[in-house]
C-alpha cells in the first residue's frame, strides 16, 4: 500500500501566494472591470535588456545547427563561460576568491534554497527568521524536520528567530543550539540589509557553534550603500561555515528565464553521528549530478550577457527604475503617516498596518477600496502580523498610480 | 553542529556517468589524438528543428518588451497554452482523457523521477527493474529509503526485479509486498518495450496492492508499432494507479532546453497510516508550488511548437535518423555474430558483452581499441553484468563508422 508523506499533511492551508492569487480572482470575478495594481508578488515587469536579448537570439541560432547545437550541460553544473563570469564579477571584484567548481548553477534560487536541506540530517535544528520566506520553513516541513504548528502557523522543533521594529529586523543570535540558519539579506520580506558587523556575528557564532548558514542574497544587485556586503564571503572564515544563494530573477529580471546558481565552499564541512567531518561540496555535487540535468543553455548565456559591460550598464538601468519606485513608495506612505521600513538597498517595503488592522484586514481593505493588492505580513510568520509587504517591482507608472490610490483612501 | 545526511554516505562510487566521463579524460589525456566516438550517454545531436528555433526566437522578442514580457510562470506548473497542446496531442489524441491540472510542467524529467519520491512515506517499500535507471534507485537512498548496499551495489529495503534474456527483460510481479514501483517503457537501458497486455498486469498488481506506479514514457516518440501503447493511461484503471513522466529531451531535442512534464491523475490515492486515502495530485501541486518556480517561458514556447503541424513533421524526421541509427547498429552487430535486444520502438540497444567478459571490461576494451564508448551495463545493476547500452543518438556519420571500427576490432 502505498503511503502518503505524512510531513505534506502538518502544511498550513495554501502557501501564501497562491492563498492572495485565490483572494484576487475571488474579488476580480464580482469586480470584473475593476483594474487592478499589484504591489504584492515580487515579480519583475521590465523587460530584459538588449544586451541579454541579443545574446539568447544568437543562442537559439546555435541551436539549430549541428555544428553549434548543444545537449546536456556535462556535470549539470553550469557552462565554464558562466561560472567564469561569475567568479569574476560577483566574487574576485568585491575581493574574494571563489574557485569555479563551488559555483552550481541552477535553475532558481527558489529550488535551490529548497533543496539544499535535503543533504543534511534529519535530526539537524533549523534556526529562521520570523517573519520568513515560505519555502525555508515549508521545505523542512516535507522533509519531516519539524513537529505540527501550533495555532500561531509555527512548527515544533524550528527555532523562530523574531525581526522587530526594536531589533531594526535583524534577528538576535538564538540562545539554544542550532544547526542550520537561514538568513536573507537584503532580507524578503522586510527589506532590512546586514552590515559586515552583523554578518561577523552570525559567522562568529556558526564557527564556534559548527552550525551552517544558509544565506540568500537573491536581493544583493539592489543594494547601493557602498559598506553593506553584497556576499556573505566578504566576512572572513564564511567560507567555513557559509552557503550562498543568488539569482538572475531579480538582478536581470530573468523570473521567467530561470538562471540562478549557489556557492557552496570546499572548506565547508557537515558533520557525520561519528562526528567524522564530512565535506558539503562533493555532497551536494553528488545531490545535483543525481536530480538535476542543468539550466538551459538559452538561460546561461542570458545569463552570461548580464556581465558584459553593455548587460551590466543596461541591467543597472532597471535596477534604478525599481529603486525609483521603492524611493516613491517610501515617500508617499511616509507623507501620509504610515510607518514603512526597508526599500533602501533592498527592494522591498515593510509598512506597519493603520489602525491596528491585521494584515489580512489590511491586505482586504486595500484590495477592495484602494485596488491594490500588498502581501499581508502574517503570511511570513506571527512577528509579520501587523505588517504588509510591499515591492518596487511594478512598471512606475502603476506605483504611482497606486500611490495616488492609498491617498484617496 | 551542523548534521550531514548519512544516507548520502551509502551512495556507491561516482553516478554512472561522471565515473565513464572520468575514464574517458583518462583514456584522451594519454592519447589526445584519437577521435573518439560515443554511443555511451544518452545525449542527442540533431540540432532543434526550424518550427522550435522560430517559436523560441518569437518568445525571446517577446521578453525584450514590456507589453509581452512575462515572468514568473503562475501556479509554476506550466502555461495553459502548453498542457493544452500536451492534453490534446498525447493524450486525447489516443483515446485518453486527461484533464489540465493534471499536467505538470518541469524542466526535466530527470527531475521528476528524481523528486516523486519525496512526497511518499520514507517506510513505503520501494520496487525497480534490474537493470535499472540509476536515478530512481539514488534518489531513494539518499531520502533513506533504504539499507546500506551489499558487494553487489544493491541497497537494503529495495525489491530489485531482474530483466533477464529469459524473460525478454520483462519483469516478473514481485512476490513480495511493494509500494512504490518504477517502470520505464521503452526501456532504459535495455530498450524492451511493453504491450498493453503487460502494462494490464502491472496496473492490476497495483490496484490489487493499492501500490503506485511511476511510469517513466521518456521515449514513447520512438514507438512505431501501432499496437504499443505510447502511455500506460491507455490501460483501463491506470489513472487510479500510475503517475506518468514525458519529456522533450529525446522526442524533440530538449536536453539543452530543458522541459518535461509529469500526469497526477486527480483519481490517484496514497494512505496516511489511519488509512485514510490522500488525493496524490493536491500533494505534489503542493511540492512543485513550493520547491520550483516554473520552467523557462522560452522553453514552454519551443516544446509547444512541437505539436504544431511543421514541428510534428521536423521532429518526426529527427527520430527517423535516430531509428535509422538503431537499426544500422542492430544489423551490423548481428551480422558480428554479437547477440543483440532493443533498437525497435525504442532508442537504445543493449547488447551482450562477447567472449564472456565484464561489462567494464569491454567497455575499457572498445573504448582503447575501438575508441568507441559505450554505457557499461553493471553501471545499471547486477543484471546488467554482462551487457553494454548503445544509444541510437549518434550523428549518422558517427554510428557507421562506429561500425566499421566494431568490424575491424
Amino acid at each position: 500500500m502505498a503511503k502518503i508523506n505524512e510531513n505534506f499533511l502538518k502544511l498550513q492551508a495554501g502557501y501564501l501566494f497562491p492563498e492572495i492569487s485565490r483572494r484576487i480572482r475571488s474579488f476580480q470575478a464580482k469586480n470584473p472591470d475593476v483594474k487592478l495594481i499589484s504591489l504584492g508578488i515580487g515579480d519583475v515587469t521590465q523587460p530584459l535588456v538588449p544586451a541579454v536579448i541579443e545574446a539568447m537570439h544568437k543562442a537559439v541560432d546555435e541551436m539549430s545547427k549541428e555544428e553549434t547545437f548543444r545537449g546536456y550541460d556535462h556535470g549539470h553544473v553550469g557552462y565554464e563561460f558562466l561560472r567564469e563570469a561569475i567568479r569574476e564579477n560577483d566574487f574576485k571584484a568585491r575581493g574574494v576568491t571563489i574557485d569555479i567548481d563551488e559555483i552550481f548553477v541552477s535553475d532558481g534560487a527558489k529550488c535551490d534554497t529548497a533543496n539544499m536541506q535535503e543533504i543534511f540530517g534529519l535530526d539537524s535544528i533549523v534556526a529562521v527568521t520570523d517573519p520568513v520566506y515560505p519555502v525555508y520553513v515549508d521545505t523542512n516541513v516535507m522533509a519531516g524536520r519539524t513537529g505540527p504548528a501550533n495555532k500561531n502557523g509555527q512548527y515544533g522543533r524550528i527555532v523562530y528567530m523574531p525581526c522587530t521594529a526594536e531589533n531594526n529586523f535583524i534577528p538576535d543570535l538564538p540562545k539554544t543550539p542550532v544547526d542550520i540558519i537561514y538568513l536573507c539579506f537584503p532580507n524578503n520580506p522586510t527589506g532590512a540589509v546586514a552590515t559586515k558587523e552583523i554578518l561577523s556575528r552570525w559567522v562568529d557564532f556558526a564557527r564556534t557553534n559548527k552550525a551552517i548558514i544558509l544565506f540568500d542574497a537573491a536581493y544583493e544587485a539592489f543594494i547601493t550603500d557602498t559598506d553593506i556586503p553584497h556576499s556573505i564571503y566578504e566576512v572572513d572564515g564564511a567560507k567555513e561555515v557559509a552557503i550562498e544563494f543568488r539569482s538572475f530573477s531579480k538582478t536581470a529580471g530573468f523570473t521567467g528565464v530561470r538562471c540562478a546558481f549557489t556557492v557552496v565552499p570546499k572548506q565547508l564541512k557537515a558533520y557525520a553521528k561519528d562526528s567524522r567531518a564530512v565535506e558539503v561540496n562533493s555532497i551536494w555535487n553528488r545531490r545535483h549530478n543525481t536530480k538535476f540535468n542543468g539550466a538551459s543553455y538559452i538561460s546561461q548565456v542570458g545569463a552570461a550577457a548580464v556581465y558584459t559591460s553593455q548587460g551590466k550598464k543596461q541591467c543597472r538601468k532597471i535596477i534604478d527604475i525599481y529603486m525609483a519606485n521603492a524611493a516613491l513608495i517610501r515617500q508617499s506612505l511616509t507623507k501620509l503617516g504610515y510607518q514603512v521600513y526597508g526599500g533602501v538597498n533592498a527592494p522591498y517595503i515593510w509598512m506597519k498596518t493603520p489602525d491596528g488592522l491585521s494584515s489580512w484586514d489590511f491586505f482586504d481593505r486595500l484590495l477592495t477600496k484602494a485596488n491594490v493588492v500588498g502581501t499581508p505580513g502574517a503570511g511570513f510568520g506571527p512577528a509579520g502580523e501587523g505588517y504588509l509587504r510591499l515591492t518596487a517591482f511594478g512598471k512606475p507608472a502603476e506605483v504611482k498610480e497606486a500611490m495616488e490610490r492609498f491617498t484617496a483612501v
